[in-house]
């Protein structure tokens, strides 16, 4: 059988030390480089593979410092300091020598405390009442998933028009079907395109400046959800002088919040 | 005229290379050590005051790794990345050759672009129609701050009971009053006490894990805020397994959102 794509993007070679090799792959490319989720997930499976590693990921924060090029980059990946039950990283991407991602990690042996939802799962038809979207942006990422759009699709970029909200409400699940874990939950936590360009309904140049996810749940919880679509929810803040926020929640099909992820995006015009 | 508290706190000496000497202050004590916004405006402020600094800062990241105790501290501010309109920064506190907080920060140059709001600012009374909350918990920091509570104000320990939600609305400054800037506003960032504690109208051990802020605003847009309150808002989205979220909206009185804010949680029990 073949290697799943998101499996052969998170195939790093120990170089020694703290360091490990890595490659973009071109079914994960984007307009510049490649997709930021799959470089969230990359420096998230280099401390996770990593034998000095404590419990699982809680919080990872991805900061995009420059484009990466469609080559060999190379990750350190560094405990910080390693508590009784948490456990703080620094990942770095680099090539040539230049740092192009850096990047933080939470880890921590999680235990049975007093729990409780809060914000409520939004309201939406099963995934398999929602027809598949069949268009795709042109470029490579998109084909790695499965949207399944409740509202807030792909903007029409043949019709500009200015929109009251940047709400994308969607099912999706990787492609080919893959049992979620934290990897693949980090670069679902980018799928949403710019919010920029579903408030103006243009393609004006934009990308994530820094991207932060949270993990509400465990390994178990994870595998649990198995292959099966997410329900995904993302919406903008406030756009001003370059720069956005855009939030996004990330569902179990029976209704658990598995992770929440915020990201600064920069735009031009 | 005596130093304000902030600015003391701030008070960074150059250690030559990259490294400044800080030290804690009693006035900013939390529970076990700083108060974390406190922290956050440290380290924000070494890479601020650094000569290399490009532009303002769009996104601050801080990861709590350990206590920092009541004594003198180094960061370390390093730029990791300059490009031609924005600058990723690595700072690191320690003490004693031990990593207590990591963080990272995007400074840009802002400049004109289409803009636009999106999340529309609660409706609430002037702050001078809010009385000021003169109850404090038992520690330092929140005697630096005047807390004009809308909804959600200080937890009542004596009366432990579940509320379904944990939102706070508040109208929040400087004690002292002092002209907002960035370092103000990221300590700001981190003054909603522990969203479990509203929950549960419990004491429980809990703390900040990682806090990330991105700021939406110049420092122009800060400086015209002045030291009039901000309209603050905090809420959690899931408790579960030792760790909960909560995000906050800061808002000048005009109604603009000056900084949207995420943290990760810890908490036992």
């Amino acid at each position: 059988m073949d290697i799943h794509p998101l499996d052969a993007a998170l195939d790093l070679q120990a170089l020694g030390g703290d360091r490990r090799l890595g490659r973009t792959r071109p079914d994960w490319a984007n307009m510049v480089g490649p997709f930021g989720g799959i470089t969230a997930a990359q420096l998230l499976h280099a401390a996770w593979i990593d034998p000095r590693r404590l419990g699982e990921p809680v919080a990872l924060t991805v900061n995009y410092a420059g484009p990466v090029a469609e080559e060999e980059f190379e990750i350190e990946a560094l405990p910080l300091r390693t508590n009784r039950s948490t456990q703080h990283w620094s990942m770095t991407l680099r090539q040539g020598g230049a740092v192009c991602t850096s990047a933080t990690a939470v880890f921590a042996l999680r235990r049975p405390t007093w729990a409780a939802p809060e914000l409520a799962m939004p309201a939406v038809p099963p995934a398999a009442d929602v027809p598949a979207e069949t268009r795709r942006p042109p470029v490579a990422w998109p084909a790695r998933y499965e949207f399944r759009f409740v509202a807030g699709g792909w903007p029409d970029f043949r019709r500009p028009q200015e929109l009251p909200e940047s709400r994308s409400l969607l099912w999706v699940r990787d492609e080919p079907p893959r049992a979620l874990d934290f990897q693949s939950l980090a670069a679902i936590a980018d799928i949403f395109y710019p919010r920029v360009f579903r408030r103006r309904q243009r393609a004006v140049p934009a990308g994530t400046v820094t991207l932060t996810t949270y993990f509400h749940a465990d390994a178990a919880a994870l595998a649990a959800q198995g292959a099966r679509p997410l329900l995904a929810v993302a919406q903008g803040r406030r756009f001003n002088q370059g720069f956005f926020d855009q939030s996004a929640e990330l569902w179990s099909d029976d209704g658990h919040l598995l992770a929440s992820s915020h990201q600064l995006v920069y735009y031009k015009e």
